[in-house]
């Protein structure tokens, strides 16, 4: 429980109204109730805010005129509605001290305040930060390091030499530092495995989802810079250096060698790989679901997806999509024809 | 073992044999051999059928006269073969009670008949109710509550206050109740996180598979209404609603916040994303890896993935796509030459 | 360490240079370092050789007049220097012998000198073949075998009944023997859970990725044969067989009974899934992000995935690919016009 007082500080927000009154929750504009903050962020909402019920309501100076309620006004409405949600945050933690089932190796360094749940195992020599949280069932292999108050959620395996930086977030069941996907085939066709001698070094603030996989370099490490933000079921190949700030959304997937600058979006589901390394520069987004073959030298949005339509349809154009090339070439005859014709 | 009469009992079949012979397996109608049950559903079987010899054929009324064995007349085979092939089911159970190695809150709240493997950790105050099966390395966070006869497999990781229904399967290795991705962006370009203050509701008879990913709500939960049965490798951002039925296919993303009906059958490898809210229907059908970036408003089959071709071919055809506004503007031109000019 | 005869002899390459030389390590030929060992694979990094600091080259004959240093020749240097990587490989082991908190059934047979890591879980009647390592958190359940020398990583789970065959690498978080995905959906639109009652069987020399998973079969086996390479992320429904040496890459998708021949590469985020069974022959390469919905009857090369281009400039070309159908038409009649009509 905060009063609006209390949360205008943190935000240092200009408070239009009575400082004492108690916040205990938060709630979207259209339904938060007395005792409820909200913001107001989209233009989409305003509608909404004559007649909130919140006894608080984040937003612009430009909207101030027109909230029934105390208004926090601040230039960044989603931005303050983030840092207000952490106030918020009941997450249960793991009690500070090591659980009784937990195995730490004897070598391993374990910092001051680190919480570590049920069943978690730390290998040899591995660098536990302080404040660190790891939660049940994780496995940290040998010569890890995990950097101050960073959260490692149940299930996750950590494997050996993985470096990862302070204030991360490695959510349940994540993979960091299975093996990279690299073989050499002979002429008998037989696959021989090369061996994955690098690492994975991950960043400071770095948030990485459930069920993602972040594959170990070949010869040198695979890198993930700070700030990065990855998804859910992501999967990045051996060698990829994600820049900083980028954004990987769901089901997305990397391929060996991929190198992505600094504040990209990858959207959910887009598929990077080419026939050799692939890179995009800094300032791309990427739609979701499209297929990324060739490097992208320019900043800018692209896209490769299709459109959903109804089935019959679909198949239809589906059929002609299958023989488009000669469609085309069937034009250029009546181009010639009608002397119209085009160069391509 | 079973008797034909035993099996004919269970389904309320009409049975023409003889009661008395002993059925040991299920299997397929043209490998089925003596002792053993099989079903003849889709007419594509129907040839085999004469020859079979299958100790006892389950099936609709029209085909017993050409049924060389007992026959067990149903109205629906393949429904009838379902609820047959669990009497065969002999997945290893945990044994009734608490594994040694297991780790239990001394808070949490233990039904009757529970059944716990080895490693398995369960938080404060959760609630496992009656029958409930939790195998090994499964982690059950604080505040949860799973519902009678729900079975949770290997290494699945539940987060806090995550709420499942009676007789749920949840398989190996998913998450239920991870953070949703959720991320306010401010004009230094840094992504501060919303806290995802909600959990995950999921309904009765709900089937989750191995690796799948059901992200919490950021302010209301996520929800998966009865009956849901949803494929390995799925992903479900926070606050989507799955209405009772649905069935969703492995490899498919639902990016946060879509709502889907009642009884849709969303296809293999499908993404669901859109600039906003997205809702289907109920009723919808969406073909594998199609991508849906709108609402559906009716109910029907929607596709949009493309068909496969030969690589050369592909590769002119996907040249000629990527100029296709350019050709219908030569073919406007074409007509507007003949005077049989279109409205588009 | 290393000396260059030695690996020249582990190698049986022919050594022009210096047989006392120490090796200490790996790098690529532009960025190696004295002490360090290259190899020269591609036609592309030819043009490094001649000022490459490495202590070593593994070439072709055709490359070894122009190799500064020692050169180690051989017939296929991307094999040679795949087998020296695993010289360099120093991946920790866990020590021989079954670690304090391990679980191991009273009736599993273990082998000689198996390496069994913390808060492992193996069950009844299983049988874990000599040499075999199993990392922390792995759970293999009863009824299972793991054959000699395999390596299975943390947090994995196998189900009931699952063979694995000799050599093997199963990695982090993966999952094999999950139930298949199977329904029969009665009138009422209520669906009946099918009994998976068939494993999983794994040949020799089979890796399977991070976080895959691979459902075991209803009635028969899910089949993956000696030799086959899975990558990160990869799903296998029920029933599917792959056939040997075959590889599959991260994200990739096969429906249940998807049978794919000898010496196939599916791509990156491929997905196979049709109305009935589907069968690719022997040597079929699937380009990444296809989606294969038929049956693939000849060997070759096949695509299906469309090209990313700039955002606005691809919508307009969606939009066209939604009424090509209708595009169609009107070049037949301005063909008909014309009179230069095709057969289509």
């Amino acid at each position: 429980m905060y009063t609006v007082g209390q949360i205008a500080d943190k935000l240092a927000a200009n408070l239009i109204g009575d400082r004492s009154v108690e916040i205990v929750g938060i709630a979207p504009i259209q339904s938060a109730k007395v005792g409820q903050i909200t913001h107001l962020s989209g233009s989409t909402y305003q509608r909404y805010l004559p007649d909130t019920s919140a006894s608080a309501v984040i937003l612009r100076e430009a909207n101030a005129a027109a909230c029934p309620t105390s208004a926090l006004v601040v230039d960044d409405p989603y931005v303050a509605y983030a840092q207000v949600s952490q106030l918020f945050n009941h997450t249960p933690r793991i009690p500070i001290g090591i659980h009784e089932t937990a195995f730490i190796d004897a070598s391993a360094n374990i910092g001051s305040d680190v919480r570590i749940g049920p069943f978690v195992s730390i290998g040899a020599e591995s660098v536990i930060g302080d404040g660190v949280e790891i939660f049940d069932h994780a496995t940290v292999a040998s010569d890890c390091s995990i950097g101050k108050n960073s959260i490692v959620k149940s299930n996750v395996a950590i494997a050996h030499a993985v470096r990862i930086g302070d204030q991360c977030l490695i959510m349940e069941g994540s993979v960091i530092g299975s093996d990279g996907f690299g073989y050499a085939t002979s002429q008998t066709k037989e696959h021989h495995a090369i061996a994955q001698l690098g690492s994975v070094q991950i960043g400071n603030n770095v948030d990485i989802g459930a069920k993602a996989t972040i594959d170990r370099g070949a010869l040198e490490d695979t890198i993930i810079e700070d700030g990065v933000k990855i998804d859910d079921q992501v999967h990045i190949g051996h060698n990829c250096k994600v820049g900083k700030r980028s954004i990987i959304c769901g089901c997305a997937g990397l391929a060996g060698s991929v190198t992505i600058g600094d504040d990209c979006m990858i959207g959910g589901g887009v598929g990077i790989a080419g026939t050799g390394p692939l890179h995009l520069v800094s300032g791309v987004y990427v739609s979701a679901m499209t297929f990324v073959s060739r490097s992208i030298n320019e900043p800018g949005i692209y896209s490769g997806h299709t459109l959903h339509t109804e089935n019959s349809k679909w198949r239809r154009n589906m059929t002609r999509l299958n023989e488009l090339d000669e469609l085309h070439k069937r034009i250029r005859q009546l181009e010639r024809i009608l002397d119209t014709e085009h160069d391509d």
